[in-house]
């Protein structure tokens, strides 16, 4: 058998872990609800167990390294954690415990967005593309960027926040504290918010971003405005991203981009409203391939192809 | 003497060339008027007589090479451009006719934006800065992006159009065609545009961006929002690109920069209105120190230190 990664993805309500092959096929993977505590070493227990579960199923193939990618902020060069939706976890060691579990080999830490345009560039939608943003659109929105084939993480591992690019300058509140962000327009819960608030009737109490597209397919008219102030705001920060550093394609993945048929309609018309200069107009928007394993696969690919994928931006222990 | 390069900065209203040392101080310099006329070698003339002429100052000094640059947009590989307030030179071969007038050294061209932020990360305000937005704001808004040191062109050359990324989605149409951009609020004729339809007296019949400075200092109410629209504008798109590329610093030069005393106080307030995230917040923002300069200084840098500002995105000729 060949050489696995063993990838794990720390988010606000699940961690999932999987062996990934050099492929980018996941042999076996695991998932864990997040679990809310106070307490860092009982968020971390349930996480331990789960990386060593999949260890022992790894079996005789050899585990080359471990890769992690994690809901933000991530802190460089340390690499500690502190995601927002994780309060117990501030400046969590987690490069240093997974190290303590998975001794010997690489261990190595990117922002989840990252991650899951590495995914998706390595053996996704993105394949081939030099020069590539990659977003996630679901309970936020997030992204990461590649240049020159080379992941970008910039100084302090951050880059690729798109959603907290600023689109609309006189804009709603966004849950980052600043206002008109992309966040606060395309993510699925901010679509339900506006569209709540602008008069939609939802069939249920706590409708999601699946019953608003439901209600967007029947022709509901906030839904469909829901929707197109989505692709709007997605296609402003995708410009704007292309503007100042000059892209050749993006891939969009994520809960909300499962209702491509009702996003990608008013994203590509405002990409073609606002994106007029000749390097703009050969931009190419198409959805993402890996689904929710984008994520694992990125993480996999900083220990399988750390060339490309585990440059500057990225935490690492030998 | 030492070591010089022959820089050049084509411009839509006048093409200037200097004799550029090593570290960064300007020996000798002319400027010429850029010549209307459709035909493309009459715009030529005058340029080539310039280059030559700096050429003979060089005296005894070994010319280096001679680094370009210029207004796009820019193509590359072959090294042509085909500047908007140029339109007799559509893909007019400059790297080949410069390298035909000073034989044996490299040429290399870049866009005017990425010159004008190499010129200011090299020997100017961003000296020392990993992680670098460099802005002209004055006829236009453009830009040049420096990442983990070195200049970032991007596939086409064209990485750091800040001018046109969106950030009010629902904007005053741009001059690029689209809407909502940077430049459409922060250009000195938009905001004198503006002020106009707004209800500024001016006291000429075709007011600048310094006529609007006097009167934004003297009081007038919409001299002064003309002001806070730009500044505002602006710390949009420096937000953005500070959440997708990772910024560290931010340096600000061209002629309405002049006006900082109006300029900053609202960029700086909007930049923390927006800038919320941690990693957004230790941005530093300042003005540029090398004046008209930086462009000749950053066209010369793409020959006197290539390793840092002549990688991808620069077309060269050896």
């Amino acid at each position: 058998m060949s050489d696995l990664a063993l990838a794990v993805d720390i988010g606000g309500t699940k961690v999932a872990a999987a062996l990934v092959a050099a492929d980018g096929t996941v042999a076996e993977r695991g998932v864990r609800a997040t679990v809310v505590s106070p307490d860092p070493e009982v968020v971390w227990r349930p996480v331990a167990e789960l990386v060593l579960e999949l260890l022992a199923a790894a079996g005789t193939a050899r585990v080359v390294g471990v890769g992690v990618g994690s809901a933000g902020p991530i802190h460089l060069p340390e690499g500690s954690i502190s995601p927002v939706n994780i309060p117990a976890w501030r400046r969590f060691p987690l490069l240093h415990r997974l190290a303590e579990l998975v001794p010997g080999v690489p261990v190595r830490l990117a922002g989840d967005g990252s991650c899951a345009a590495a995914g998706e560039h390595w053996r996704g939608a993105g394949q081939g593309a030099d020069d590539l943003l990659g977003i996630v659109v679901s309970t936020g929105v997030g992204g990461g960027l590649i240049q020159a084939g080379r992941m970008v993480g910039g100084p302090t591992g951050n880059a690729g926040h798109i959603g907290h690019m600023v689109v609309d300058l006189d804009g709603v509140p966004c849950p980052c504290g600043g206002r008109g962000c992309v966040e606060a327009m395309s993510s699925g819960p901010s679509m339900v918010a506006w569209a709540l608030r602008a008069g939609w009737q939802a069939p249920v109490p706590a409708p999601t971003g699946v019953d608003l597209a439901t209600a967007a397919r029947a022709g509901d008219p906030y839904a469909c405005e829901a929707f197109q102030r989505s692709g709007r705001a997605l296609a402003a920060g995708i410009v704007s991203t292309a503007a100042i550093c000059d892209l050749s394609r993006v891939v969009i993945g994520g809960g909300v981009s499962a209702a491509h048929d009702l996003l990608f309609p008013p994203l590509r018309a405002a990409i073609a409203e606002h994106g007029r200069l000749d390097f703009l107009r050969t931009l190419t928007v198409t959805t993402a391939s890996l689904g929710n394993a984008a994520g694992l696969v990125g993480a996999a690919a900083l220990v399988l192809a750390p060339e490309a994928y585990a440059g500057r931006g990225v935490a690492s222990l030998a």
